[in-house]
């Protein structure tokens, strides 16, 4: 057991975190630029760099850093481990939008749009960005492997790693598998659902992060209980995430509100208004996610019938449950108590956050 | 040093290793498919498997064999190993096919073709294909990253292992990424084609394999001739490859036997038929790369210029210094007889080969 940290403003340990974090990835890609000795490949690495700076929490790489701090003393080299996460997360998003043709990430165009302005005027401009981005997202993953292959842990400690990153890798990948076949068609019940959110989502947020960083601090106890609580987190993440993703601002969550219903997305809002409304509703919001290309007024109507149906409530108390309820394994976790005062935070803000 | 292996007939050798490869890949599968508990995915992950054990001349692992054997005893745990290496290919294979609007592999539909049947009648069935077969390909990555990791090398061979790998996807993408930005007008220039059949081909194809071996065996030496004899090698497998794809028999290669030409390819033998041409030939050449959609008249004629200008004979003249040259670092190195006569052997068979 470590000696308990001081219990720090979490803000203030966010904010200090992510500097950090940032640091590291600048330095990584400046060292890939520098690599590398043909200009458009370099031009490439800037457009990925661009992409995974630009936004983005870094709360998955925190959780690393938490996930070591639990079991050891901070130490720098997490930082670098840390980012392989955030760079995982680039490419399987990189992936992402051209599969389901989003022009957006976090405001800003997402790169096979940004790559598709190279080639302007050109026959088939779209595909030669998308095709770029197939290429930039499976590079995005090879620099993930390698941010944590350059690490200075010992190589039984990196190996370890290695086999926590390819297992979320995989395990994100399947999840990104099951969600492709269900947007075509198939109807989700609510334990696939569950399992797809922690396949696809929890796994790659909360519980892989932070099983990686008790990794990187050689900790070598039982890991159920931080499984359970990245589990149970990570899905509560999501569930609010699909909360924002239809309630939520434009210019907060930096997409388009109506995407998720455009793109048929069988949330556990939508499942629970089908499955808690009368027949005429129910077919309505099955029409409109097969359909896609929702009216302003379709839209609204939505939303009343998710409110209506009790569907919002729904996901709301199963949201405070499953955040109780990871609290509850974290504190059986015997770890540093001010990592795990930040985490009971945290699990607060993921939940709270309006974007 | 290890003892001299007594030499073993070429053949022989490697319809042993092929069998010994394809075992563990099925095994590998297997594995996966029992690994998990949901039916679209085991399919999903026997659809890789049938993809990645259907053709394929084993020639890659079969390398990491030979680089390992070159500086150690055989010892069975390589074979494991080496099946990173024919995963890695199916990941490459499976984007590039998805890239280049491919619809034929190895005689068999390519992977996003396969997957696209499950949609059939479906709005939008070939997106979904292509779709599944990106996550198809980011999990074929990431397998190839696991069956290495799972073996039982030492951690410090694995580590060193594992960087190698990093390093084949990552210089391997990089050429992915100059190709895809060249077959869009840029005119390559013989530089610029050399480096992209170093990284785009030599290096996955038989200098990454053979250091992969190398390390696996516990090599600390100078990698220089094992490097050299796999880019000069390398490159010339490419120009064959090149020759094949023009000259080639569809019922051979696999392919449409215009596609390199319908794809816009700059091969050395359209830059050097450019070259050695009068204005109209040449303009004909770069006109029809342009537009694509070759006719059989049209694909008989680019066939003539290329061998009366002497392109042709030029491809085979750099393939065979290249062979010739590459051989002779291999003589250099100091490793197992019987390992290095069967390399003296397969430099032959890569550039006589038919497919």
């Amino acid at each position: 057991m470590v000696q308990d940290s001081t219990v720090m403003n979490p803000n203030e340990f966010i904010s200090e975190a992510r500097n950090k974090i940032n640091l590291e990835l600048s330095r990584y890609f400046e060292r890939k630029v520098s690599e590398i000795n043909d200009s458009s490949i370099k031009k490439l690495i800037g457009q990925i760099a661009d992409y995974t700076v630009q936004g983005g929490k870094r709360i998955r790489p925190i959780l690393v850093v938490c996930g070591h701090n639990l079991f050891s003393e901070p130490n720098p080299e997490v930082y670098k481990a840390s980012i392989s996460i955030e760079l995982t997360q680039s490419f399987f998003l990189i992936h992402d939008d051209i599969m389901d043709q989003s022009d957006l990430r976090r405001g800003k165009p997402s790169l096979h749009k940004v790559l598709e302005k190279d080639f302007a005027g050109m026959r088939e401009a779209r595909r030669m960005g998308e095709n770029i981005a197939i290429v930039a997202g499976d590079i995005a993953m090879t620099y993930a492997y390698e941010a944590l292959a350059e690490t200075n842990f010992s190589d039984k400690i990196k190996n370890k790693a290695m086999k926590e990153l390819i297992s979320i890798t995989k395990i994100t990948g399947y999840g990104e598998g099951i969600d492709m076949l269900t947007t075509t068609g198939m109807k989700l019940k609510m334990n696939d659902l569950i399992r797809l959110h922690l396949w696809k989502t929890a796994k790659y947020t909360l519980e892989g992060p932070l099983l990686l960083g008790a990794t990187l601090a050689g900790y070598e106890g039982s890991t159920a209980a931080i499984s359970a609580y990245g589990c149970l987190t990570g899905l509560a993440f999501q569930l609010h995430d699909d909360i924002i993703g239809l309630f939520g601002k434009e210019e907060e969550i930096g997409k388009p509100v109506k995407s998720d219903v455009n793109e048929g997305k069988q949330t556990l809002l939508m499942i629970k208004a089908m499955e808690y409304s009368g027949k005429d509703e129910s077919q309505f919001i099955e029409g409109i996610l097969k359909r896609g290309n929702v009216s302003d007024a379709e839209f609204e109507k939505i939303k009343k019938i998710v409110e209506k149906s009790g569907s919002y409530d729904y996901s709301k108390k199963l949201i405070d449950q499953f955040i109780s309820s990871g609290k509850k394994y974290l504190n059986t976790i015997n770890g540093d108590r001010g990592t795990k005062e930040f985490l009971l935070w945290l699990s607060d803000y993921l939940v709270t956050r309006k974007n």
